[in-house]
């Protein structure tokens, strides 16, 4: 296809197409300097100010105060499930977790693996994801080393309507899908990470924005890689970071604030999310399962109840230029992934198709 | 500058043109598929075909035996001083070591700082590592869980003219610096691993290749992101992985096959060298401290003498457009790396260069 597709993938997803051309036309020659950035040594003038201003412009757009500090690390949400503890579970070695989905689940399992002391304090697993569990500061051991809560859950489509008042406890939040979507306090947060590869850039990095008291607490015997405080004190470059991850990172804030920051890509993404709820809810032939207050504005997930017709919905939405639009491979059906960079034509264009779909399918 | 630099840096460093080229060409639309490859989902059937492709051609121009696997891995050589130990020095915990400089002391500090019986058999640290010791199969603990050394050393220009022989002890090599630059007999190794960014790709992944009955020997509760195996029975993917890098990666294999495979680049990269070395030695100006036949292709090594005259060098050379010819930030002087995708042209500007420094600032 000549045109480019609406790609509705969980991530790696869409980035804003004028971040691609940028990027496309400097690929060869950056900005005139003799070298593309994918050839550019990690100690070079050049990449360290495409460092720093990728840092720079994080902490504007997200209002990041300056007693956190803010890493590009590899290894994906993976190796953040086996970080977080190492670097945090340090005192009593208890962690508290809330599953409200695969990933949640995951790091919980992580650190089951890892031999921690771990207590799942609340969990919509029996309800299949689809709402968010109300938890109180009691719920959870007032010793835990830290609580973790996966905020915006991608397979199931549902967000956190609230931030878990923990107290004292540090607030470790995964924000894989949802960062950048729209503004958050990050003082309410002992460390907020992300996976770069659904809302920000290529694959290949986890954002970590750490609260600095947190650092430094990690055994010595850890390995190197996966102490926070080795990134941190070498303004992420200890070894060889992931640089062209980094540096489209660094283009796609740069778009952010240029069109208004993150109230302003929030505005648009509720616009985007309910247009297209509002036409689930009253198609009387899809089905959106979240509860309507947890609904993510991420990852819109909905059902037709027939398998057969689910997978013919997603081959031919592909046909039409519409991308990935089934659901994870762990529970079927449908996900559209709307982050940032779709358009609102991208949605217009779904609903085209689903209204066809219909007219076309239902009995 | 217009014109592309040639760039000597140590890694991330050159990319060959037509690769890069052709990448920005596909970068809004790859092959009309509708998506950028940085958008792609691992998951997709366009990017499993791109990561089984790189596989392949990699397998093919290594001539990889079918009895090892091939791991695309995050976190790059600080990561693997770690995997390396966590997943192989599970019998006795004792591991070997040669030293021959800074990168393989830093493999051998990690696995002290990690608590394992270490031993360093050898080392050339006492001369600065301007060579690469001998050392025999009775030199190695006979219980040793596997030898490591660094097979190319890119700070001080050394490259082992023989590969150790460790008898049945698993041998462990970081060719971070050469791979792909000469051809290898896998065989003789229990691990070739090797950071992308100096010879094959952006940062951000390691190549791992490893013989199968090395795999699912690591301890229970390590961090899922350090079992070799985990990554080995997922095709790397069981998280996602550096799509960009490892695409990149693809087509820099797929340039060496349509040139020739690694025979025919070993013998460009002998002849720049070889026209590099022989300048130097014969310039009375300039000296490569590195014993002759320990030399590497990949960086050479070379000082004036005058640490003022030295920065002046890398200074004027820069705005030649010879960009990053100074040497490591530890030990000075000067440093050429010349990797697979430096052309000939810029040893020749480079030597060009270096007459009129001479001529200029010889006293």
């Amino acid at each position: 296809m000549k045109e480019r597709a609406y790609n509705f993938s969980a991530g790696p997803s869409m980035l804003p197409e004028e971040v691609i051309k940028d990027v496309a036309d400097n690929l060869l020659n950056y900005h005139e300097c003799g070298e593309s950035v994918m050839e550019m040594s990690h100690r070079s003038a050049e990449f360290k100010e495409i460092l720093a201003d990728a840092e720079a412009t994080l902490r504007d757009i997200m209002n990041i105060p300056d007693n956190y500090k803010v890493l590009f690390v590899q290894g994906g949400g993976t190796l953040q499930f086996a970080m977080v503890p190492l670097n945090l579970a340090v005192n009593t070695g208890k962690i508290d977790f809330i599953v409200t989905g695969n990933w949640a689940k995951k790091a919980y399992k992580e650190a089951v693996k890892m031999g921690y002391d771990t207590k799942v304090v609340a969990s919509s697993e029996e309800d299949t994801f689809t709402y968010i569990p109300e938890v109180k500061k009691e719920d959870f051991r007032p010793d835990a080393d830290y609580v973790h809560i996966c905020y915006n859950n991608t397979i199931y489509g549902t967000h956190y309507p609230y931030i878990p008042d923990t107290g004292d406890i540090p607030l470790v939040a995964d924000m894989s899908s949802c960062i950048l979507s729209e503004e958050i306090d990050v003082t309410k947060f002992g460390i907020i990470w992300a996976g770069v590869q659904k809302n920000v850039a290529p694959s290949g990095v986890a954002v970590v924005i750490i609260r600095e008291d947190l650092l430094g607490k990690a055994a010595a015997d850890i390995p190197t890689y996966l102490d926070y405080k080795i990134h941190a004190d070498n303004d992420s470059a200890y070894n060889t970071p992931n640089t062209f991850s980094i540096y489209v990172a660094g283009e796609v804030f740069k778009y952010l604030k240029r069109n208004g920051g993150l109230a302003a890509m929030n505005k648009k993404n509720v616009a985007k999310a309910t247009k297209l709820y509002d036409y689930i809810d009253g198609s009387g032939y899809y089905k959106a399962p979240v509860r309507k207050e947890d609904r993510s504005l991420m990852n819109v997930v909905f059902v037709i109840g027939d398998k057969d017709v689910e997978k013919k919905f997603v081959a031919e939405a592909k046909a039409a230029g519409l991308h990935n639009l089934g659901g994870h491979r762990s529970i079927g059906g449908m996900r559209a992934s709307i982050y940032n960079a779709m358009p609102e034509e991208g949605i217009d264009k779904l609903i085209e198709f689903m209204e066809k779909f219909k007219e076309e399918n239902a009995k």
